[in-house]
């Protein structure tokens, strides 16, 4: 699949042109065209072609997106929202030029309603940002996706990581947000009562739109309290399967589990090769729970037994937090120590998403695609989703690679589709995974078609992301 | 407000009895006419007038499903899903005529993934039929609106219920689901995967749409491990104020109530006399907690000391079965209770939504009105929501005291909206609420509308539900 073949948006020179003087002399030094900040702007995380946007706008409210929507409509010129620029599937690309919106300067925490367990952030706000701010409240935002990206981003891709098996994804953990659509107009999606039975869920319609519907300007999240105790630790495999099945019965049981994160064997002989630690070089279970003293005690012994019964252990738990720091160092530096594998080379990290039943399964085919392709890529996995990711170990520079690789991927999403999954389960679409959608949803793309033509019938918000050619 | 004002729907005399005599010829006995039939096929729970059918479809297929709907397309006759008919907003009433799609004869348990946590059902099957058939799995499905209804029904409602504070509502539950779309396509949102970032959010668009954007025919639900231990209770408090601290209190901390439900202090005065029951006449918390054994009672008594902080108490609580029913049948008895009230009155059900923060200011702010307003109107709340529900017994053949009801319902709504809160939590918009949306949603009723016109251009499907007039 070469991706420029997909998806064609074609440039409007006279119009971009015009932009660029109206932004210009309407936002001075807060519009810049200078070629390091258009490409930082870019997509830069992958093999994926960077291309770059004609300008970049800092915004600093909500009136002002709404006014650069408005420039933008009027002239049909595209317009890119940008978080942290940490999307992993070419999400902030410019394949028609235009403008990247940059939010970052949108960086205010409005509200936190400690009562209520939520609090209203401006999109530029990161996850990191939003934890410190909340640090003397008690309350925290669970959502990690590994990178410290903003809030904006990750309800537009509709993000996860980590603890989603817990506490949900962005989906289930944005309770309204204020977006300035394609006509400029305004809209806040809801208020903030935790539920609502009021008319359409707009705000699910916007979580995971990656900017194609609306520009996200304001954000309601859902809160947790700090949990009393934490427990964790590390637990090894005869193999994926075995894990796998440890992992389908702690959730059977109800075992509130916070975090269960699979290595496999190639991840964990980085790891120690990384980090010089003392582990088996087998898969592995990385658990983390979270709740009181006793609770957090009682389902790590509650685990253990479930590991001993399908070949695994010992699961070393504790705890204090510096050991369980030190025990979970090693998936913490996964992506590094992945590197390592092959210095200089680059890291794609792709992820799909399977009914646990088929993780497994899913994981064993593709471990033997790796083998017989001759790639170097590690596995790590969500695993309590039925989430996986594969960083493929790759030379950009090198075509006849980065086509391997491709051929790797496709056939991984492809894989997972026909396992009843998804080609992504928390990266997005953007334009890495745009040949995959027709595959997974049928008929279900031209619905999605339908609704972005009626919202956005010149095309100008982030065009060329989601949706293939019909 | 006038019901019928807020939304006409005119009546095509000859498209109706074309389409009537078309399904007549192709469904035979699956199609009927009578009154008793037509009039039981639409909103009979409040005092909204009843506006019939012309006809009652039973649909036994998908496909079948998709035919119907293109024949009320070309005719453009208005079709209106059905499943148990428990919804309390006139959600089947046809305002135009039209016909009505009974779907209950589309009750399989189509697949049960174990191992997934999920199942896959068509749209007749009711909630309780459900978890009958799971019972040998170790399996549940917990949302519980009170009333056996369709889980398709429950679907398009987005409903939720007393344990939604624990495991969340239709939104969070339905994975997938396939739907006839008003142009005849058929389309399935989504895999099995526990998430997903593939596109845009299908599912949550369909789930709480009440017919309007497509028939749902089968549905993909997370399913949950049958608790090992339930432990729940009665606990009286001083006043609703303090009541609502606990609750607060006990979110903060992070406990993880599966039900906490609130009952004022007229409903138990109501209860006592219907039950002959020993308790405190007084606002109390009914509680349950699900979990391990040790982790139940720690849940139990950590509540118990909360409670005590804000002046309630004794917590009576149990992990024994019968005793643990006993306690929470005041609960479960509170609609029939209620209408004791009042003996031949009818109940008005109506529900809010508010930041859990405005719940004892919102519902001292109703009892005052009721009392004001000479209201027989007792009140019970999934009070971690910040979710309640006021009956309101009246008598619907009086019109002065319909005024005086819609009067008082008019002001709940207005005041949990200017309270950061929804007009409905979880019975939906449908013709009751349909004055209210564009007060507690403003701009975004026309991305709805805009939304409905696209998917909908004939307007054939639930017509006059959710969206009031521009």
């Amino acid at each position: 699949m070469a991706l420029n073949d997909v998806i064609r948006v074609e440039r409007n020179e006279p119009a971009i042109a015009a932009v660029l003087g109206i932004l210009k002399q309407r936002l001075g030094e807060r519009f810049q065209t200078g070629t390091a900040i258009r490409q930082q702007h870019a997509h830069t995380t992958s093999y994926i072609p960077l291309q770059a946007p004609d300008g970049v706008a800092f915004a600093e409210g909500t009136e002002e997106v709404r006014d650069i929507v408005n420039i933008c409509a009027t002239h049909r010129v595209p317009l890119i929202a940008f978080g942290a620029g940490t999307s992993l599937e070419g999400h902030v690309n410019a394949p028609g030029g235009g403008i990247s919106l940059d939010l970052t300067r949108m960086n205010k925490v409005v509200a936190v309603h400690a009562d209520d367990l939520d609090c209203t952030v401006e999109p530029g706000v990161t996850r990191q940002e939003l934890n410190v701010y909340l640090r003397d409240t008690g309350l925290f935002f669970p959502i990690d996706p590994g990178a410290n990206a903003t809030l904006g981003g990750m309800a537009a891709t509709r993000a996860s990581g980590t603890n989603a098996v817990r506490y949900g994804t962005m989906r289930e953990n944005v309770l309204s947000l204020t977006a300035v659509m394609a006509d400029g107009s305004i809209v806040t999606t809801g208020k903030r009562a935790k539920k609502s039975s009021a008319g359409y869920d707009l705000t699910r319609l916007l979580v995971g739109s990656e900017g194609t519907l609306g520009i996200i300007t304001q954000l309601t999240l859902k809160l947790y309290g700090i949990p009393q105790a934490i427990s964790g630790g590390v637990c090894p495999f005869p193999s994926v399967e075995s894990a796998c099945e440890a992992v389908i019965a702690t959730i059977q049981m109800g075992i509130p589990v916070a975090r269960i994160e699979l290595v496999n064997q190639l991840q964990m002989r980085a790891l120690k090769a990384y980090s010089n630690l003392d582990y088996p070089e087998s898969p592995c279970l990385f658990v983390e729970f979270h709740g009181s003293e006793a609770g957090v005690s009682e389902q790590a012994e509650s685990f253990g037994e479930i590991a001993t019964e399908f070949g695994g252990g010992p699961f070393l738990w504790t705890k204090v937090e510096e050991e369980r720091q030190k025990l979970w160092k090693a998936r913490h530096d996964a992506y590094w120590a992945s590197h390592a594998l092959r210095p200089g080379a680059k890291g794609l990290s792709t992820d799909v998403c399977v009914p646990i039943s088929r993780l497994a399964e899913c994981i064993a085919e593709t471990e033997a695609d790796i083998a017989e392709m001759g790639l170097i890529a590690p596995i790590v996995g969500h695993v309590g989703d039925g989430n996986f990711h594969v960083l493929a170990l790759m030379d950009n520079d090198n075509p006849a690679e980065i086509a391997l690789v491709e051929k790797f991927v496709e056939r991984l999403n492809l894989r997972a589709i026909r396992m009843d999954g998804t080609c992504t389960g928390e990266h997005g679409i953007g334009q890495g995974k745009i040949g995959f959608l027709n595959a997974e949803l049928g008929a279900g793309v031209a619905v999605m078609r339908t609704i972005k033509q009626t919202l956005d019938p010149l095309g100008i918000l982030n065009p060329g992301k989601i949706l293939p050619l019909s």
